[in-house]
């Protein structure tokens, strides 16, 4: 049994897409290496969800890496602006709202591919969506192309061609009720995920937030129950 | 004087390239806004070096960005690996050494660009250089073309149109004696910079490693005397 298995490094937010790549990977017998960010965000919540997805998968190792996005501000999920309720289904997928962190993604894929690089593991999985989302720009397929150019043109494994790397988003083209009808199949418990920008002080989550609203749909449209309490549903 | 002036977000580490890239940015008009990061490095002097740099030019703001690539190791820089001395130019200029951080530019350009979008400054300044350099594969032109489709990509700005950005490297064809006569001539005190990787505990210049050796041999070439303070030279 001493065969090498492939290293992966998955970003986990403690979010149902990210819980449901996770397993996937996990299926496909990489080692897995789960990263996820302390980055000033609203509510520790979703950190604690990373938590408990990681070890319910038995990663192999779950860093929690921290970068204080507040120092810059600009967007509801790091800065004093506030989280939209209930908007419709076409606003929520027409433009880019309030929630947008600028550079997100890029400054999350970054510090996956440094640590990636140390790992050699030429395999990174995230968790983007780009049919039920919130229309930030880092979530789609074209982003992501030009990040795996960046990553192959930036590092030594990619210049000495030891390593390829190679990003994963495996649910880039589903919609949320594929991708919960997927975990579901895996194993995954959506009971351990967190998905609310708003929660309320005991961790409930909102159900009026795009991310809430995405989520229920999601749930209703599978024909399964969200395991998650709700302020109102 | 309403007239709006054009903000650059200059990357600056407290070495001499990044001090006259400052410069540079600031002669052709821009508003500075300067990054500097504290990621884990071995020794605080050259972030006491950005410190003075962005003090002598007035910037209008300098942040000091934390975060600790000790978390994943994998380099002489942040790990316990020893730093190279005495190579000869042909072994620097060949091949990737250990002092290599692994995706550091792609991480901090990232975090760059996250910041200059809540600025709405589309001018990213970079001090890199591909003629006497330590063979990073992060500091070549195809690696910044990569990153600035990327930042297009990523972005709302990008995305929507109200700008686009440009990664501008003006260092990148020089040799490390017309940086510092470019800079000379800007006024730059190079005294204020600091560039050894691995000075002795008053912070001064070991004279041996890669960045000593490049150094010293650009200030002999450009026929002026490096005003640091060496332990050999």
């Amino acid at each position: 049994m001493a065969e090498h298995r492939r290293r992966a490094v998955v970003l986990v937010s403690g979010g149902l897409d990210s819980a449901t790549v996770l397993a996937m990977a996990h299926s496909q017998g990489f080692e897995l290496y789960a990263l996820s960010f302390e980055y000033g965000q609203r509510h520790a919540f979703e950190l604690e969800a990373a938590r408990r997805v990681c070890k319910a998968i038995k990663v192999n190792r779950h860093v929690v890496f921290r970068l204080d996005l507040r120092a810059f501000g600009g967007s509801a999920l790091t800065a004093d602006i506030p989280v939209p309720k209930d908007r419709s289904h076409e606003e929520m997928v027409s433009g880019i709202p309030p929630t947008y962190v600028p550079a997100r993604n890029t400054i999350f894929l970054s510090i996956a591919l440094g640590w990636a690089e140390t790992l050699q593991a030429f395999d990174l999985f995230l968790g983007v969506n780009a049919i039920d989302y919130s229309g930030y720009p880092d979530c789609r397929g074209e982003f992501i192309d030009a990040f795996a150019s960046v990553a192959n043109l930036a590092t030594k494994a990619g210049v000495e061609g030891s390593g390829t790397w190679k990003i994963h988003v495996p649910l880039i083209s589903s919609t949320k009720s594929e991708i919960i009808k997927t975990g579901t199949a895996l194993g995954v418990d959506y009971s351990l995920t967190h998905s609310c920008y708003d929660p309320d002080s005991r961790g409930r989550s909102c159900g009026r937030c795009d991310s809430c609203q995405l989520r229920l749909k999601g749930f209703a449209e599978a024909g399964l129950r969200d395991p998650l309490e709700y302020v109102s549903r």
